[in-house]
């Protein structure tokens, strides 16, 4: 079924029909295809979905549409979406929400929810605790085996995940048990005997990228959240993780080529807020761009003695620029996925000053023999030769240490990418070529 | 504990402390912790490990480290590890390891598991067929909830998930049933009647990244793989999903900065190795850029008449490229999560040719007003705005285009980006500024 589909059907009221197609649609789907249809036909279909789908579906939209949705549900629709909702999604809808729709919301629930979603919302943006949430399933350790079978049963379908659950004693964690164990254990056998004791854990001020990243080394399903006392606070699950990953790996794409990272998806976006996103740091790169060209403008004298160093510009602002694009991208990314530290920075220089030996030289001998060949100039072809190997191994120094520096100053690293780099990089080159030009032609 | 205590109580006998020590820790954290011991300290480290965990440290091990541990271990050894792993991970085993092993860890396993690895091996790299796993849990549709729990009981310890089982009937798939259900539903009633009939799955050779996304999306713990004919296969599991998101990542940002991607970490990549993975690109573009140099060239008499237009040529060459670069980045980007569709060009061109005038336009004049403030030349100001107009325009459209042609040829994307892109629209910089230049300045 397609949004068309669903308008005629919507316009020859054949609710019946679009009522069993619904029931029979994958909630996240539903959500896109409401999401396809004008305002009106929007809140209508809605209002065809079952009780508790209408809750995930509602989830699962853009913020734009959900604000259509509340303000035209009434009290009680909003209160019976909200009541089948998990809590971390409610505490999104509210960020998202202008201040009137956010007021309705809180009205529509009760004074303990409105104390857990301000606990929620308190917590730093992109910290574990603002993606967790507080519905888990507890244990007390003298339970047995059977009674945890039985609390399952009677608050899963509260849950985010029953799959892990958690034993706490003094609300502090004492270990987990699967429901795996549960299954496969007898059950007579208390939880304290069963569960697991090593527990991977975060605090709640940790950072999301470190919390995707723990709960993918480890292959969690979930993975429990601690406050400052070392008190159990909730859990952030996989399937939140997965989205962590994905939004964080966008944002660190959007840095990489000079732009502001947008929340929303590229048609999402308006083309306003897109030329905003690119225009400031095109403006920061074009403006430095311009010392290149005074630098150019000092060796004035030089090209016009030698009109053909000119046509090397490109070829050496590219190469340089290329080189200290690839080193920052690979430090970028080794520290996003938590494979280089900090404390790693004299390893990667040296690395990269050994491979830049290599990459340099073979730049250096390929170009200086076409050189060679086509103009039949040593001097020229030493000249280029050289100025390669000078620059290429400043680009890679460059583009592996400022990404590591980035991060030092607290910094996301992925500002130190391509653009800004080939920038720095550029001056250099330039400066480099003209010296050693200057100098082996006596100009 | 780290790497030089282990060494330490290895050489003083202490095996008991080393067990216990072991015991506590996290397999992922002691497949890394042996990972830095030299090879005969690692061997015996590995002796000291409990059975089971023996086979998940060794399933998380370095391809280098696994044969090292092969090599060393006795057939006994060699049969328990092999025992005790998950099927898709011996099959990452054999294809990483050189055929002397391959022949031994084929000659250790019986006959039916030998032909589900062939089976495993078979299919294309980087498809659903190759990720999944063949251990799930499949029920019957006429068993009771009663009778599946009593079989995930049995079965369960040899299964990658328990979380969500299969509804098989002729190997067709009929449904899904997850714990969750099985736990809170009725014991008499039967799998046919509480199983989701609504099934999300993939084909064996659908590629990876569209599991990855599709796990992603309707937030799974695990996606059934069918053949052609529709029968069930295997599973693929969401922390499989997570290692596919992460490594198709990785990938991506290698080839968007002009390099071959690598399938160890940065550290675990040898000098040569990285060299060896960033030249070809960087000779491709060098010999490209060299054109753009001889476009310069075909110019000579126009700078020898103004010298102060080859000052210019680093800015406009550095804007345009990170131009093209930023929407090349945004489309990449948008087609590796499934938000742009080929089928949207022109919706991206539409959208693209607006940001472009609008980021044009506002680049241009902030760098005409520089110039007719530094230089007083309004003549020079037309020719740099007008240029930035055009080649800004230019970058944008190419940036966009460029992915969505690799796409429909079949190639990936993420070649098209910021290198590639960058040295096309160089050219195309340098022959718009001097045709307008000789226009404007009638040389």
């Amino acid at each position: 079924m397609n949004g068309k589909e669903v308008c005629e059907l919507l316009e020859k009221k054949q609710y019946r029909i679009l009522k069993e197609s619904f029931a029979d649609m994958n909630e996240v789907d539903l959500a896109e295809l409401l999401g396809e249809l004008p305002e009106k036909q929007m809140i209508m279909a809605f209002r065809l979905t079952g009780k508790e789908e209408g809750a995930e579906i509602f989830s699962h939209m853009e913020p734009r549409e959900q604000q259509i949705l509340v303000e035209a549900m009434t009290e009680r629709e909003l209160k019976e979406v909200l009541d089948e909702m998990f809590l971390d999604d409610t505490a999104d809808l509210l960020e998202e929400m202008p201040a009137n729709v956010v007021e309705r919301i809180l009205s529509n629930t009760d004074a303990d929810t409105r104390r857990q979603l301000n606990q929620l919302l308190s917590y730093p943006e992109d910290s574990a605790g603002s993606i967790m949430t507080v519905e888990y399933v507890d244990l007390k350790p003298q339970m047995t085996v059977k009674d945890a079978l039985e609390k399952i049963r009677r608050v899963g379908i509260d849950s985010e995940t029953i799959y892990t659950c958690y034993v706490i004693r003094n609300k502090k964690l004492l270990g987990i048990v699967t429901a795996k164990d549960l299954l496969i254990s007898d059950e007579r056998k208390t939880i304290e005997e069963i569960m697991e004791t090593n527990i991977i854990k975060v605090q709640t001020h940790d950072d999301q990228e470190t919390v995707a990243n723990m709960i993918r080394k480890y292959g969690l399903l979930a993975l429990p959240v601690v406050d400052r006392e070392g008190c159990m606070v909730g859990i952030v699950t996989v399937d939140d993780a997965m989205e962590v990953m994905e939004d964080e790996t966008t944002e660190d794409m959007t840095l990489m080529a000079a732009m502001q990272p947008s929340e929303d998806s590229y048609f999402g976006t308006s083309v306003l807020r897109h030329a905003r996103n690119r225009i400031p740091w095109l403006l920061v790169l074009m403006l430095s761009a311009t010392f290149t060209g005074m630098i150019i403008t000092k060796y004035e004298r030089a090209f016009e003695a030698i009109p053909i160093l000119v046509s090397f510009i490109p070829m050496l602002m590219d190469t340089s620029g290329n080189c200290g694009s690839q080193s920052s991208t690979l430090i970028i990314r080794g520290m996003a996925v938590d494979e280089i530290h900090l404390r790693d920075v004299l390893k990667v220089v040296w690395k990269e000053i050994r491979v830049a030996a290599v990459v340099s030289c073979t730049l250096a001998a390929v170009n200086g023999l076409r050189i060679l060949i086509m103009y039949g100039d040593a001097k020229l072809a030493v000249l280029i030769g050289l100025t390669l190997v000078c620059t290429v191994t400043l680009a890679e120094l460059i583009g592996c240490s400022l990404p590591m520096l980035a991060k030092k100053c607290r910094m996301d690293p992925a500002i130190m990418a391509a653009p800004l780099i080939t920038t720095c990089v550029d001056a250099a080159a330039i400066l480099i070529y003209f010296a050693i030009a200057t100098h082996l032609f006596s100009l």
